[in-house]
C-alpha cells in the first residue's frame, strides 16, 4: 500500500506526527502538497463539492478508497498496519487516548502564539500571547509531563517506551512534542527536564533509531519555523 | 454490561457527550460521581498511584476492567456497542474524524470565556475573552456550520442524520454542541441558525427522540450553568 500524506508543505505541524510514524516504520508513502503542483492538488481535493467525506482541515491520509483526517484517527488506523501499536483493543484504546492527550497539549502549545484567533498575526495578539505562554510554561507544560513521566514510571511491562518494551506511534509523539517545546521555550525546558528523566531518556531513544535518525538528518525533515505550531518568540519564553 | 462513568457532578461539560449516547442508548449506567461518596471515589481513583493506565481528565469509562478516557476515544468504544455507529472501520473511522472534530469545537468554545488560562477566573481574562469570543462567533462558528451542513448536504445516503439514514453518536454530539452554543450565544445563533437548515432540522429530530427527550426533561440532565464549557456572558455574545 502507498500511502498518500496531504499536508502543509512547509510546516511540521501536526502532519508531523504522521510522517515520523511513516517514516520510522519505513514505510512507502508519497508527501503530496510537497511535489510539484501537489499543493493545487490538495487544495482542490479540500474544495471539492463532490467529496462525500471531506476533511474539515489537513493532515489526511489516502490509503486506497478511505480518506483519513485529524491527526489521531491516522495515527490509529496506521498503528497496526505500521506495526507500532499492540493489535488488541485494550491497547489500541490506549494509544489513541495518550495520544488524544498530546493532540490537547499540542492545541494549547500553539495557542501560546495565537491565544486570540489562528487568523490574525502574532503581533496582534502578542500581549495575550504573552499571558497565555507564562501559563503554558509554568502550569501546563509540567501537568502534562508529570503525566507522561508517571505513565512511564509506573508501568509494570518497562519504561523504555511508553507501552512498554515496543515501540508505539504515542513515542514518536511525544519526541516531537520534546523537539517542539524545546524550539519554542528553550529557557522553560531548560528548567524542566531534570525533573523528567524517563521521558527524556525516551526521546533519546526514539531519536536514536536508524530510520529515523536518518529521516530527520535528511532534507524530508522540515526545519523548526516560525509558521509551524512552535514558534519561538523570546517574549513568550520567560 | 453495567457502564461505570466519571465526571463532574455539576456541570453538563465533556461528560454530557457521552450521557447522551448512553441516554439514547437506554443503556445501563452509573453516573458513579454524582452518587453518594461518588466524587470522593473520583477523585481518589485519579489520584492513586496504583492504576497503571490512569486518565488525565475527567470524563473517563469504567467498562468492566477496561478504563477509557478523552470524550471522543469513550464515543469511539461505545458506538458499535450501543449501536450508535456501523460497524465497518470505515464508518467507524469516518465517525470518529467527526467526533474529533466536534472536539476540535468544544475546546474553541470553551477557551471563549477562558483563553489565558484554566486555572484563572473569567474576571481575570475578560478583556481577553471579547477578542476571542468575538473571532469565535464571526469566525469558527460559521466554519464548523458550514463543514457540518455541508456533510448533510452532500450525503447520498440523505440528510437524515450525519451518517445517512441511522443515527449515530455523532448526531448526538451534534445536537449537543447547538444546544451549548444556543446557551452560551445566543444572539449569534439568532443570525446564524437559517443559514444552517440541515443542522437544526437534525437537532430538532435528536432532540424528539423518546428516550432522549425523556432524559432531558428529567433531573438527570444537569441545566446549563456558568461553570460549564458552555456559559453565556452576555458581553461575548456581541
Amino acid at each position: 500500500m502507498r500511502y498518500e500524506l496531504y499536508y502543509w508543505p512547509s510546516i511540521q505541524g501536526r502532519g508531523e506526527f504522521v510522517r515520523l510514524a511513516l517514516e520510522d516504520a519505513g514505510a512507502d508513502y508519497v508527501d503530496v502538497a510537497r511535489r510539484p503542483k501537489g499543493m493545487a492538488a490538495m487544495m482542490r481535493f479540500m474544495e471539492s463539492s463532490a467529496i462525500e467525506r471531506p476533511p474539515f482541515a489537513p493532515p489526511f491520509l489516502k490509503a486506497g478508497k478511505l480518506v483519513i483526517a485529524q491527526t489521531a484517527n491516522i495515527l490509529f488506523y496506521l498503528g497496526p498496519r505500521l506495526d507500532l501499536v499492540p493489535k488488541s483493543e485494550p491497547s489500541r484504546l490506549w494509544a489513541h487516548q495518550l495520544q488524544l492527550t498530546i493532540a490537547d497539549w499540542v492545541a494549547e502549545a500553539h495557542d501560546t502564539h495565537h491565544p486570540i484567533s489562528g487568523s490574525l498575526y502574532y503581533e496582534d495578539q502578542k500581549a495575550e500571547a504573552k499571558r497565555r505562554a507564562a501559563d503554558f510554561t509554568a502550569e501546563r507544560m509540567p501537568k502534562f509531563f508529570d503525566y507522561f513521566e508517571g505513565i512511564l514510571k509506573r508501568n509494570r511491562k518497562g519504561s523504555e517506551y511508553i507501552l512498554g518494551k515496543q515501540i508505539s506511534y504515542v513515542d514518536l509523539s511525544l519526541f516531537q512534542m520534546i523537539e517542539g517545546l524545546r524550539y519554542a521555550f528553550p529557557r522553560a525546558m531548560g528548567r524542566l527536564e531534570s525533573e523528567y528523566p524517563r521521558s527524556v531518556a525516551l526521546h533519546d531513544r526514539v531519536g536514536a533509531r536508524s530510520r529515523l535518525a536518518s529521516y530527520l538528518s535528511s532534507p524530508r525533515r522540515i526545519p523548526f519555523n516560525q509558521e509551524g505550531i512552535f514558534r519561538h518568540y523570546s517574549e513568550l519564553d520567560g
